[in-house]
C-alpha cells in the first residue's frame, strides 16, 4: 500500500499579503483593541498598543467616530499636571442587534447595543399547544416592532433580528422543532414578512447555540469550553471549544435531547425511543401532563418541588440522572470541563445537579483525574434571547470597515 | 439585568502587519501552492498562482531545493516548439515522519515522505497479556530503530516519532488506557529513553485521532466532517470538522468506547457500567475468552464469523447495534454525516454496518433529510500508523520557514 496523501488541508493556499490590503485590516486592529479595553482608552494609548503611527490612529479613529461605531469621552487624570485626557469607547448609541427567542413559558424580545449592554428585555407568556408557527411568528412581530421602537427611542439602529429557535436550523428554515410540532417551518421568510413594512434582515439560529453565545459573551475569560444544555419543552445543547461555538458539519450539532438513554425506552416525538428529552424536558418532569391553567411549566415544576410534592421530587430525580447520562456521554465524546445548566435547567439547577454531577463522576473517563464542574447559566433563562441580539450586532463589531463602507447599512430598517 | 459582554473573543487584538514579515510567509505561500498542486508546477505556474515576482520565486525555490523540500523535475511539453520545462515537485528524500501504533494484533511502524507516501511499513504481532508497558515500548524502540534504517536507506532523514497509544494522551503520558491496563504511563519519556543513542524527538497521540488524520490525508476533497470509529481492544474515535481534528478542550475528545449504552448494564475495566465497549469491542466479541492460541482477536472473529459460528455471529450483531447507538448519540451531538469504520471494525464492516445504519437512521433526529453515510476506512487497520507517520512529517510541510532556518533540524538524529 503506498497512499499519496493530500497536502494539509490547511492553511490553503492564498493571495499573498499586499499593501493596500492593511487599511482596513488596521481600522479593524484599532477597532479590537478599543472593543478589548473594557474602558475608555486614548488615542495615545491606541498607538503604543497597534503600533501604528498617530496619524493613522487619528484618521481611523475619525472614521469610527463618524460611524457612530464609538464615542468620545473623558478620561481619568493619571495624577500628572495637564489637560485631562479624551478617551474612546464604544458608542451606546448607534447600531443594535434585536433578538428573540421561543422558550417554553413564552417568548422573548431584547435589544443589546454595540458594547453588549442589554437595553431593552421583554416577555410575553405564550402557550403553544393547539397554536400554529405562524400564531407563534405573528406574536413575534409584534414584540419585534415594540423592541424596534424601544431601541430607537434610545437612538439605537436596530440592524439585524436573529431568531432563537428549538431545532436544527439552516437557512431561515427550522427543519424540525418536535417540541413544538414544528417541521419545515420557514421561519426567517415568515417573519421577515410578518414584520413588513419594516424590512429588517431576519436571522434564525438554533436557541441552545444562541444562549451558549450569550454565555460566551457574558462570562469571564475562563469559560472557554463548555457545554451549554438548554432545557424546557425539548433539550438542546451549545458547545463551545476555545472560545468558538462547535457548530457541526451543517451547524445541526448539539441534539443532547434526542440521544438515547434506554435503547427501548419511553417513546419519543421525534419517531424514535429512549431520548433523553422523554426523560428530563420540562413535560417529561411533569409526567405528560399539562401545567395546570394559569401557570407556565417550568413554574408548575418548580412550585410543586418546593412544596415537596414526591411525584416532582421523583420525577426531578430521574431526570437529573438522565441528564447527567446523556452529558457523560456528550463529555466523553467531546472533552469539555464546563456544563452550564440552562433556559428552565437553571431554575431547577439545585434538584437536577448533585445527580448530574454523580453519572458525570461515574462515567466520564477523564473525570477521575480532571473534575467537571456543574452550574446554572449565569444569564438564566434569558441567554439565549441575549445572544440573538448580541449575534445580530456582532457582524458589526467583526467586520466595522464592512459597515463603516455601507454594507449592512444599505439594509437599516426606515422605521415605520 | 445589563450585563456588559465582552468583546469578541476571536480575532484577538494583534500585531499590524509589517513589511518584514512577508517574507517567510511569501516561502509558504509557495511551498503550499507546490503541495496543492499534486504534480510538478513550473515556476512561471507559480509565479501567475501566487502573484508574487519571478524574482522571488526564483529566490524561494532555491532555497527549498537546497533544504531538500523540493525537487526538479521535467515537466510534460504542452504541445509547443520550444526546450521542455522544469517542474518542481515534493522531494522524495529529505525530512521524512515515522509513526507507531499499538493496535488490537500487534504493533506497527511506518515511515512516509513530505509527499505522504509510505516508504516504510512493519507489523510484529504483540499480545499484551501479562505484559507491562515497559516491554511494549522496548518492542517499539527495536521497530523504530529498524524503521530509522530503512528511511536513511532510501535517503530519508526521519525528524520525528508519533506514537499512537488507544486512550487520552497529554504531554507524552496516556493518562488510561483501560483496554491495555495502563494508567498514567509515560510513553513519550519511555520510548525516548529507550531509543538512545538515538535522539529522536517523540510525541504521542491518541490513536483513534491520529487514525482520523490517517485518513483525512488519504481521502478526497469531499472527506472534510467526519467520524472515525476504532474498534480493537478498546473503542475510539477521532472527530473531524471542516477538515480540521476536534481534539476536545484538553486533547481528550472521542472517548466513545466509554459512552453509555445501557445505564446499569455489563462492568468495564473503566470502573463505570454499560460502556460501549463492554459490548462492541474485540474482547466483547469474543465474549471475554481470550483468542485461541497464535490466533490475534481479530483474526479469531473474522475467521469465526466467516465460517457461520452462530455465537459470533449472534455477539456481532449486538456489537453492531450497541455501536449504531454509540454513533447516533454521537452524530446528535457533533452533527456529521460520515462515519468510517475503522481499526478492526474496517475488518468486521460486513457484519457491523447494516445494524449500525439502522440504529443511525432511526435515532439521528437530522437522518431523516440528511442521511449519514457509513463505510470502512480507506486505510484499514494502518490509519493509525500511516497519520502517526504523517503528523510527525506534517510540522515540516506547515513551517517550511521553520525548518529551513534550522528548527526541527537541530533535532535530527545521528543515526547510530
Amino acid at each position: 500500500m503506498s497512499p499519496r496523501a493530500r497536502p494539509s488541508r490547511s492553511p490553503r493556499p492564498e493571495e499573498p499579503v499586499r499593501q493596500e490590503d492593511l487599511r482596513p485590516l488596521n481600522l479593524e486592529l484599532v477597532f479590537r483593541h478599543i472593543l478589548a479595553a473594557g474602558q475608555p482608552i486614548s488615542r495615545t494609548e491606541l498607538a503604543a498598543a497597534t503600533g501604528l503611527t498617530r496619524p493613522t490612529i487619528t484618521r481611523i479613529t475619525e472614521e469610527l467616530l463618524a460611524g457612530r461605531l464609538i464615542t468620545e469621552t473623558g478620561l481619568a487624570r493619571n495624577g500628572r499636571a495637564g489637560r485631562p485626557r479624551v478617551g474612546l469607547t464604544l458608542s451606546a448609541s448607534g447600531p443594535a442587534g434585536l433578538g428573540l427567542d421561543i422558550r417554553a413559558d413564552g417568548l422573548a424580545a431584547c435589544v443589546v447595543d454595540l458594547g453588549g449592554t442589554v437595553r431593552h428585555l421583554a416577555f410575553t407568556p405564550f402557550r403553544y399547544a393547539g397554536r400554529a408557527a405562524a400564531d407563534v411568528l405573528a406574536q413575534l412581530a409584534g414584540m419585534t416592532r415594540a423592541a424596534v421602537r424601544a431601541g430607537a427611542a434610545q437612538d439605537l439602529d436596530v440592524v439585524t433580528v436573529t431568531l432563537a429557535a428549538p431545532g436544527p436550523v439552516r437557512d431561515g428554515v427550522v427543519r424540525s422543532a418536535p417540541a413544538l410540532g414544528w417541521r419545515h417551518v420557514e421561519a426567517g421568510a415568515l417573519l421577515h414578512e410578518a414584520l413588513r413594512p419594516l424590512d429588517l434582515p431576519v436571522m434564525v439560529d438554533n436557541e441552545a447555540t444562541l444562549a451558549a453565545l450569550g454565555e460566551l459573551y457574558a462570562g469571564d475569560d475562563s469559560l472557554g469550553d463548555f457545554v451549554y444544555v438548554s432545557g424546557g419543552l425539548g433539550i438542546g445543547a451549545g458547545i463551545v471549544l476555545d472560545g468558538r461555538l462547535m457548530r457541526g458539519a451543517r451547524g445541526w450539532s448539539g441534539e443532547l435531547g434526542h440521544t438515547v438513554i434506554e435503547h427501548d425506552g419511553l417513546p419519543c416525538p421525534c419517531g424514535a425511543r429512549g431520548c433523553l428529552q422523554s426523560y428530563a424536558s420540562l413535560p417529561a418532569i411533569l409526567g405528560g401532563e399539562p401545567a395546570p391553567a394559569g401557570l407556565t411549566p417550568d413554574v408548575a415544576v418548580t412550585s410543586r418541588a418546593e412544596a415537596g410534592d414526591p411525584a416532582t421530587l421523583a420525577a426531578l430525580d430521574r431526570a437529573g440522572t438522565a441528564l447527567g447520562i446523556g452529558l457523560a456521554n456528550a463529555l466523553n465524546i467531546l472533552d469539555l470541563d464546563i456544563v452550564l445548566l440552562g433556559g428552565s435547567f437553571s431554575l431547577l439547577a439545585s434538584w437536577l445537579t448533585g445527580n448530574v454531577e454523580a453519572e458525570i463522576g461515574r462515567r466520564v473517563l477523564t473525570a477521575a483525574w480532571a473534575p467537571v464542574t456543574v452550574r446554572p447559566a449565569l444569564l438564566g433563562p434569558d441567554a439565549a434571547v441575549i445572544g440573538a441580539a448580541l449575534t445580530s450586532v456582532d457582524q458589526v463589531r467583526r467586520q466595522p470597515s464592512a459597515w463603516l463602507t455601507g454594507g449592512p447599512r444599505a439594509r437599516l430598517p426606515s422605521v415605520s
